[in-house]
């Protein structure tokens, strides 16, 4: 049987974008620079950290609804429906955001970061180095 | 403050790997092949992938730690302590795993896959294409 597990915030995004429907739907696709501004507890999880790594950001994105299974990929109606776990579509049984980003600038409990779509105020649940390479798709 | 949000398993891995100790740290490393096994509540989410497809499994570490925030990278003490957030290790606050394997094949709520290093049992929470290239690391 399926089972649940608690997701606790470690932080949250600043950044100009206010609205899901203006936002970029990846984060390369003009995404303004963000903060990731995290809570002081977890701050001793930066070290080590530094301008120029790319890392993937997990978000919890919390606008989007989790009953949704099949979607048109891109927003798109031409495009035929697809399982969500065949894009990257935000609405999903668990809405979390993985965003590959740069980081520009580390200001204590604050991350500069390029390329990130999420919208302002957009928990963050986790930070991990970018390892893998795959072919472009 | 720190806002908790509910992840729901949508599935667990079939695998051989039973024992943290002797997995491979990375999944190239030497994972065998495991199985992701669906709720039937999901399946429809699965439509549209095939094998072949390169995908990230997301999944919920449930043996990890939570309240570990430094480490010792790859569990070797000669290296320096550091953030959990500039490694993979999987102590962490939110103990998520972020998997980029190989579909090799999908039978109904099963799906086959390579490179997989989480253990047997661990809770599946999410399934997303692998989209981008970073220079490997």
């Amino acid at each position: 049987m399926a089972e649940d597990f608690t997701v606790t915030a470690v932080g949250h995004v600043e950044s100009p974008l206010t609205d899901r429907a203006s936002a970029p739907k990846q984060g390369p696709e003009g995404s303004p620079e963000a903060w990731l501004v995290f809570e002081g507890a977890v701050l001793p999880a930066l070290e080590g950290l530094r301008p120029g790594d790319r890392v993937f950001v997990l978000t919890w994105l919390h606008l989007s609804p989790r009953d949704v299974l099949r979607v048109h990929p891109r927003d798109d109606p031409a495009v035929p429906l697809h399982g969500v776990f065949a894009t990257r579509s935000p609405d999903r049984p668990n809405p979390i955001g993985l965003h590959p980003v740069e980081i520009l600038e580390i200001t204590g409990n604050r991350v500069r970061v390029r390329d990130l779509e999420a919208l302002d105020g957009t928990p963050i649940v986790d930070v991990k180095p970018v390892l893998t390479c795959a072919p472009p798709t």
